[in-house]
């Protein structure tokens, strides 16, 4: 049987696994000698055990009792004592904070016989010791009771339009007979009087607290695992609320919104911690502190000196003063913004405190992708009606529209609109698509609306539960009375969650501003470069983009791209090209199909022309034509009408098109004649394009041209494709590596075989999760991943994240074996993964050489490619 | 360095690799003490080597000289000898039978001196040495020297209009040298009167017509690998042409057509074996040898007799008497039809040659599928107008159509027609699915219409090339100046290659009439019952049904089904049920949606029930409701044209069906919302399902059911499905396995954890192979099949036979490790592979439990089983 509690004195800050974050802060506190009331901690073990069976797990009892002798001792009072009562706090602490999703039962101890050794503690202090007693019988009736509403009812009744402060010691012992009798009537049973009775159900209640429904929905959005369990801390109770000599407060050792050294934090005199949350007084600054209660601001300036040198971070801090005595309730590493994160690394590595690595590891990719968004004015004189959940980043200014036609119709006339919803459905999703931005009243991160803008890039605050939206009536309603209507600008903040009325000025991101420009002005601009600069020096995998035209090269070349890993040549054949593919499509034998790709052919080069320009040495990695031909054909309903509603009028080349587009149709296109089978089909399409790529590449010394055929799932593909490609090289006298993506599950599985052919690997992840999962992303999002993120089928889209069990397998066998055919196989990614940060470590795991993603995800690509590579360096 | 060259002497049967066939089998002989004429065999080996490098490989003249000299010690002559001199032939010989696809060159060693020893030999035959000698010439000037046409012509401008019979030596003679004439004007040098250099080259030629466009196009479909090479034989020449008692003879050792026991074959007095393929002169039955040479008869019987013995099987033999001396050319375990496979097994059994393992693994599962297609009435009275190659077996009759407009047409009007085509493309799709059957006059087993008519399980004869289709004059003519015009009936055997004018009578098939009725009456039939019921006791796998109807159920028995493997439940919504189905999915809410469920659940408890009745005791896995809704509804195309017609006057079941289809429709709808993601996402679907199953089942306590959840890709998905879904079971007081189909690539990959919610799973092979190659079989075999099949890309089609090492070896992988966590699960395959041969022998290596087929195709399968254990057992 493990040992299910620890005293304070006993845990360490790396024990959060066991103890919860606050129970082993609190003994890591304890141990560096600070003043921490005495306690104990219930593992979250014990709480594992107790959900599994649903007892207390056999020996627990006994070890609380004996913590609980020990702590009497130590304190020299008794639990239930007329005299001098030993009251303690019994709270939740899980490894990963989820503020507010769990249960607190405060002033544990107090029965009829306690509240007057309270009172006599407390200087005889009798409304204190009453006011403590039916604090306990509201905090335990609503938490361990359930009982809901009735302990609030009969407190207004009772103050009757008079404040607090105007209560006195009767009326509160009043309260307390009122409070047992609603217990009474609601359990039918007294409040247990005994303070072991007590502290038993209030440990229980916490354990439950970890299932309550709200607690499970906060762990799926933040991917907090279910099976963890919390831990209970029992810590003796001291009191902020027993005069003006009292008081509790919160600090940051530093501003966690710039990073700013300095004293931050906010001060409530003679109240509890539950107060400031209220927000029944206002609090003051922290550095008044230093006027109310000098040695006490000095010894917790003094405590927050020492706490950041041990934890070597920004800490936040709970405190509370008990006449006149500071006693500190709870620390941990604090939250910041994006931005500080950077700026304090920085700091902390010029105070000598970590080194560059550690710093690299403070910050992640989602805060500097966080920080590239534009975003709204600071400065601006914005008037923010609520807050919903930051669900897609971005900041987005547009009318508000509450249908998705009339988003589209909006959307025709050049108005930018934001749609606003209860909740989406797969309905909604033109209207999505046609919306700057999205705003809904319901659901969490993995709602709809979320995980579909998410998918496409799109600002979304969701779960902005204040808001009343009414489709019919074409408005919301928002706190305040104020209601918006259909065409009233609102401004949504994807980064942050909130929503503001009116157009609020966006900039752009000072970063994004740097990545262009090179220019490190400004104090985070400064901390981003240096940082960055380490991050190249010590990251292996290199970072390349996905780049179709020379102005995407270039913005590659500028955020730190180290080459082309995928050129699209498909968005090559649009636009007014589109005319020349359906002449090739329309081609009546091989001499009109000739002509039609002579056409192509100098257009072709041209294109290729500018981006090995672009890219000046760096290697471009251009992908042959992928998608089915009929992709540059009109859609085949939209034709089917138009020429049926023509009749005889109907055009020749309408005729001709319809023709080709019911020849060319099928059933499930993303499986059909595309890519590599395209390419070994129609005869001279991929000749064509190889013959551009080397008279472009045979213009320009420079070019690093690798030529990469789609879509491959067999060698022999890739040896006929290969074979044709290198005559054609040979003859233009040019040198181009040949490779192949990695996209079909076959491909992956037949690794070996088809590396013989290939000088390169690029996995192409978004076909390749598509096929293993057997799902195409534009069907399924919209229809079931909200259903699937909710059963937990899986807890990010597998197209945001790698999916390392079913996708990732395959990388990883193909990895394996292609390089046992061919050892020094080049290998790279370049799906959409590539520039996410969990997939970016995959990718180093696996040992692949490169990622590639969209420009603009070249930095978080770097960073998390430098990150990996340190924590590789660490575990190995 | 090998061994380059064997004698006779130095080989076996064994040897098929090294020496080919017909070398092995020469030795063979040769070591039994029979009459075989002395000589040697070069390897493929040697062959290879040749055709890697362009040269003979060192040493290999040198051994062909050695044999050379040992030969002409054997035989007493010497190459080139005016006197008595030595003639070879030189004979291609590959492992596998290849007729008339590669080279052969007779009387190899004649030269102007030679002739004359020849004529010597022969007792002063000048006219015989003459005309050996132009035969020499003209062989050795088309086969080597790649002379065509010349020859013929001046050996017809030399006969004037006389018959051979009539052209004496001095003609022949002439005939030499306006041969060398030809040689001389053709090449631009001499024919090569050296006889080394003669066999030399002529070997080269041998190893040269390997890699000729024909035997390529014939290895192609014929599955042979390309890369054998062939064995070349160099045998002393034996004559048949030297007189009345000489002559030349094919026999059998049985009748290849029914395996009746006797003598077979057909004998030509005075002739070599070519004489006998121009079919110049009619043969005559070898039992009227016993007339002409009563010695050399009794002597062929006694060889044929000791052949069948030790070969233990049917025999075909090639044989000579050169004035009055028998000669064995060559033997080989002889082709035979389907029917004669299966009676000849059993008569060897019954002889004692062979025992009942060995009977069954003498016959195929492809054999006892050609027996059980309906066949045209032998005893009709058919004219056949030509043969073609039989691409995909059946008995089909129809009127011939040139185009698919028309076939479409006139089936509409309910008649049968057959597609008639050079070739066929894909836009000949729909047609191919109209006809009874299909004929082309081009193109071989893996054209266009030879790949789409087996995936269809279509009739198909193609590449009958005396054929001259013209689509414009919609008719084609046949030898014989027949001209067949649209309309008229025709009657083509998929079975045999052969087409004929008229209808013919179709007769069942005996072999499905046994299985149907359980009666053998006749030889065939008893052969095939003995064979299947050892097959039954020697085979591991069990052999299940697909089977969606109690009718199906019950055939499904009577063939030999020990189970449905596959009970598809999506055709018991088509129908008059298709409407109820649309109420589903019109459904406004909660109460209409489960109003439609309730009104499809007595249904479906209906069709379970039927056929858990048919059958009785035995296991039935139903598979829930696996294609998405939109199939349910009309296609999208025609709905908006028909709503856009209609205008105003649309219906409003037709606008609200149009809501619907926009509201479903998927790119790629077989990655859409489909299988368990509809029973995920649709309230009460799966559970109405399994609400009727559990109801049939309680009402016949035979009832095995085992419930299967489709498209499976993680084991959270199944979890929830079988949660839900044993609870109903539970409910009903019910007992079923609930377990998943293997379709998806991530099934497959993470086998290991979805095992933990699963009591079986079945390997739905079609979506698999889909899915893993990343192609969908309705628009891919149309558009590239025929094009990969040329390419080697695969040598079959993967939806034909299980890809062993893509989609195979997903299978591999999920088997083991799906046992590594539950080692008593189950394993089945319910994809169309469950019946081919190939794939029930895969099934067998990787151990599942079970193979599933149409009913059809279970007899196939149980033989081919029996067989995959026996090969298995031989090889342990």
């Amino acid at each position: 049987m493990p040992k299910f509690v620890y005293d304070f004195t006993e845990g360490n800050k790396d024990l959060k696994d066991l103890l919860g974050g606050k129970g082993a802060n609190l003994a890591e506190m304890t141990n560096l000698g600070l003043p921490v009331p005495p306690g104990f901690t219930i593992t979250a073990e014990a709480c594992r055990r107790y959900l599994a069976d649903g007892t207390l797990p056999g020996g627990l009892e006994e070890e609380i009792a004996e913590h609980l002798a020990a702590l009497e001792a130590q304190t020299g009072k008794r639990l239930g004592s007329p005299e001098d009562p030993l009251l303690v706090s019994v709270r939740s602490g899980a490894k990963f904070s989820m503020p507010g999703m769990m249960e607190t039962v405060l002033n544990v101890g107090l029965n009829d016989e306690s509240v007057h050794g309270l009172a006599k503690q407390s200087g005889d202090n009798d409304r204190f010791a009453w006011d403590s007693y039916r604090r306990l019988i509201q905090m335990f009736g609503k938490t361990v009771l359930g009982i809901e509403g009735r302990f609030e009812d009969a407190l207004d009744e009772l103050k009757g339009g008079r404040a607090d402060l105007d209560l006195d010691a009767a009326d509160f012992q009043r309260l307390v007979e009122t409070y047992k009798g609603i217990v009474r009537e609601e359990t039918g049973h007294e409040f247990p009087a005994d303070p072991r009775e007590q502290m038993r159900l209030a440990i229980k209640a916490v354990f439950d607290s970890w299932n309550a429904p709200r607690a499970i929905v906060y762990r799926r959005q933040e991917r907090i695992p279910a099976d963890l369990g919390t831990a209970v801390t029992i810590c003796t109770m001291v009191f902020g609320n027993c005069g003006m000599d009292s008081g509790t407060g919160v600090a940051f050792t530093r501003d966690p919104g710039s990073g700013q050294q300095g004293v931050y934090g906010d001060y409530l005199q003679n109240a509890q911690g539950e107060d400031v949350v209220a927000g029944i007084r206002n609090t003051v600054p922290l550095q008044d502190l230093a006027r109310i209660d000098e040695d006490s601001y000095r010894e917790l300036l003094s405590i927050m000196e020492t706490l950041e040198n041990h934890y070597r971070d920004l800490c936040d801090i709970e405190f509370t003063i008990e006449r006149g005595k500071l006693w500190m309730l709870q620390t941990r590493v604090g939250k910041r913004t994006p931005g500080a994160a950077f700026r304090i690394a920085v700091q902390l590595v010029d105070q000598g405190l970590i080194d560059l690595d550690e710093a690299v590891l403070r910050v992640t990719g989602d805060q500097l992708a966080h920080l590239m968004f534009p975003r709204f004015d600071r400065n601006a004189d914005a008037k923010q009606i609520t807050t919903g959940m930051n669900a897609s980043p971005g900041a987005a200014v547009g009318k508000a529209v509450f249908s998705s036609e009339r988003a589209v119709e909006l959307a025709e006339q050049g108005e930018s609109v934001i749609l606003v919803r209860r909740e989406t459905n797969p309905d909604d999703l033109s209207g999505m698509i046609a919306a700057r931005g999205v705003l809904t009243s319901r659901g969490g991160k993995t709602s709809h609306a979320a995980v579909v803008a998410r998918g496409m890039g799109k600002t979304c605050v969701c779960g902005a539960e204040e808001l009343e939206v009414s489709a019919r009536d074409r408005r919301f309603t928002a706190p305040g009375g104020i209601v918006v209507g259909e065409g009233e600008v609102i401004s949504v903040d994807g980064s942050t969650g909130a929503v503001y009325l009116g157009e609020v000025p966006v900039v752009d991101s000072s970063v994004v501003e740097y990545f262009e420009r090179g220019s490190a002005e400004d104090p985070l601009v400064r901390a981003v470069d240096r940082l960055m600069a380490h991050a190249d020096s010590v990251r292996r995998l290199e970072v390349r983009a996905n780049a179709d035209t020379g102005e995407d090269a270039a913005r590659a070349r500028r955020f730190g791209g180290q080459g082309i890993g995928l050129c699209r040549t498909e968005h090559m054949f649009l636009g007014e090209r589109r005319r020349l593919v359906e002449d090739l499509i329309l081609a009546g034998g091989d001499e009109e199909r000739e002509a039609a790709l002579g056409a192509l052919e100098p257009l072709q080069r041209a294109d290729f022309a500018e981006i090995f320009e672009a890219m000046d040495g760096l290697p471009v990695t251009i992908r042959l034509i992928d998608p089915p031909l009929h992709e540059f054909l009109p859609d085949i309903v939209e034709l089917s009408v138009r020429v049926a509603l023509a009749g005889e009028e109907v055009s020749g080349r309408d005729r001709r098109l319809l023709e080709a587009v019911k020849r060319l149709h099928e059933q499930n296109p993303m499986l059909g004649l595309r890519g590599v089978r395209l390419g070994l089909v129609v005869p001279g399409l991929f000749a064509m394009q190889v013959r551009a790529i080397a008279a472009a590449a045979a213009r320009s010394r420079a070019a690093r041209a690798e030529i990469m055929i789609p879509l491959v799932g067999a060698v022999q593909e890739l040896e006929h494709v290969r074979d044709e490609a290198a005559g054609i090289l040979r003859e233009a006298g040019v040198e181009a590596l040949i490779g192949t993506m990695i996209e079909v599950p076959r491909a992956a599985l037949t690794a070996g075989q088809i590396a013989e052919a290939a000088d390169f690997f690029s996995f192409g992840t978004n076909d390749l999760t598509q096929m293993t999962w057997g799902f195409s992303r534009d069907d399924v999002e919209a229809s079931f991943f909200t259903k699937y993120l909710d059963l937990g089928v899986f807890g990010v889209s597998p197209f945001e994240t790698i999916d390392r069990d079913g996708v990732g397998r395959l990388i990883r066998v193909a990895a394996e074996e292609g390089r046992r055919t061919r050892p020094g196989l080049k290998l790279g990614i370049c799906g959409e993964h590539g520039g996410d940060p969990e997939s970016v470590h995959f990718c180093h795991e696996v040992g692949l050489d490169y990622v590639s993603c969209s420009p603009f995800r070249i930095p978080v690509a770097r960073l998390e490619a430098a990150r990996a590579a340190l924590i590789a360096a660490r575990t190995s």
